[in-house]
């Protein structure tokens, strides 16, 4: 019942902000037809002035045939940026009531085949879609910021959501050259920011403590795990880190520092379960690769990053 | 009392592993002359794999002048080692008793002017510098893996250390290319392991509820935090998103989304001082440049950082 998402060419990015503004230049860098719409005409410069700081660095990483900011609509008036849009991707304020009076609008105007994304960072789909009369076709699509550049795309479903709507926004967020993560649960947080507000909340617990300064924490993170976290996840970097035992020598050997005080978080019991799913999980991702090899690819990755990282600060 | 850093030569580095084998092959590459103590010559094979593979990246990143793996001389005796040395690298393996009966001979063998830095990433120098009868000059200098690329090292002295070596340690490590990172206080995990460890131990509680799997959270960090934490670390990251109001706006606006359950770990509670260190802190960092300045930056840094990745993974 839904299109073929290699078909879709025009999308409908709602919101004005730096979110609603993100999308609709990576949409446009990717070569779609996009209508804006924004509450009001007044935000019309300040939604202009994201998109063209977005072009900058969507040019330098290279546009897709035939994207051009000529290929944008601005329209203020819901109705019409609804009209023949494909794919929807809203970006509204983070207020409840907003969003559910939105999709209850939009549900009733869009065909139940055009999927709706939400780019809701604090609400579940299950209480967004709560007055939306085709609530199956309504998926969140979280990016994260700034989301003209960095790739992912978390997305989940809410209780009234259909599986085909979730795995149809996976393969067009794909086609649409974002790296989409769809989500087992729903969960407060997704994954990506669930694991940064973990890092941050200790990092709030160092500072309080004055145990370090928000420079440290940022000297601590640029130079540390970060360069080498672009070229691995913190599941791989492990498993390679160990050597040919990965994640299984990580787990046995190292399990019951766990147990350290190493943050103020404590871990999760360590059950043959949770090691096997682990290990199991790293080993898939590994395939037939070689430790050497992905250690050696590890490497190149980093090598690249800190060059370009020290290109782009000298000039 | 201690010589100057600008003035040292000849480091010796201690241990056959990954972590002293970076250290050597990262001294070497910064034009040092190094003198490396492996236990037993039967470890010799496995070091030079380590050194050989490290000098690899190591050549592409740059070569100080003078650099050369010739400069690279391997012996089995101890005393031999510190013989000469100006500046010694500690990475026996992670056990105390060993490390201090190493720290008690080196501190009776090498001058007290010649500082010495641990590896450790789990012990505190109190522990390590027990039975020195020199323990002023013993600091810990803890890097992050591998450390022949990742900048990052952690310095901090035990109850025993003066301040003096500390800050010595300090410009040394600067001199010799490495991000210093000087501790407050002297804590388990020091600051970079205890923010990987807060993500780690989160990720590990996601896996064992089976709200994702290992491939689902390398996905979310490599495509999400990742490529702008090389950039800007997590308190810039926060302060440049928040635009013209910087940490403040995140912190008045934001402050009551640390009771939200986006993560196992509870937040400290956001005191005036808590509030003041983080805004004064990013501020401090800021400096003069412009809200917009430093996102244009960040967005040149991802970029860069992007177009490096693509090119190191097609080939």
């Amino acid at each position: 019942m839904y299109p073929n998402p290699n078909a879709i060419t025009r999308v409908t990015s709602l919101g004005a902000g730096p979110i609603g503004g993100g999308w609709a230049a990576h949409f446009l860098a990717r070569g779609y037809d996009v209508t804006a719409y924004l509450h009001s005409a007044a935000e019309t410069p300040a939604f202009m002035g994201i998109l063209n700081t977005a072009w900058r660095s969507l040019t330098d990483l290279g546009l897709a045939p035939g994207a051009s900011l000529d290929r944008l609509r601005i329209t203020c008036d819901l109705d019409d940026a609804l009209e023949g849009a494909e794919f929807v991707q809203e970006s509204a304020p983070e207020r409840l009531d907003i969003k559910q009076a939105l999709y209850a609008r939009m549900g009733a105007i869009l065909s139940p085949s055009v999927v709706i994304g939400s780019s809701t960072s604090g609400l579940t789909m299950t209480e967004i879609q709560a007055d939306c009369p085709t609530p199956e076709r309504c998926v969140i699509g979280h990016p994260f910021n700034p989301p003209y550049l960095l790739p992912l795309v978390e997305i989940v479903g809410g209780k009234r959501t259909a599986p085909e709507a979730v795995q149809w926004a996976g393969a067009f967020y794909k086609i649409a050259g974002k790296a989409p993560l769809l989500m087992k649960k729903e969960i407060p947080g997704f994954v990506a920011t669930r694991l940064q507000e973990a890092l941050w909340r200790e990092a709030l617990h160092i500072v309080a403590n004055g145990e370090a300064t928000p420079e440290d924490i940022d000297i601590a993170l640029m130079n540390g795990p970060a360069p080498r976290m672009v070229a691995q996840g913190q599941c791989m970097a492990f498993h390679v880190a160990c050597g040919a035992g990965g994640m299984a020598t990580n787990l046995d050997q190292f399990g019951p520092t766990l147990k350290l005080p190493w943050t103020r978080l404590d871990a999760p019991e360590l059950t043959q379960e949770l090691r096997d799913r682990m290990v199991d999980g790293c080993n898939a991702i590994a395939g037939d690769q070689h430790f050497e090899d992905m250690a050696a690819q590890r490497d190149r990755e980093i090598v690249a990053v800190l060059r370009a990282l020290r290109q782009a600060r000298s000039g």
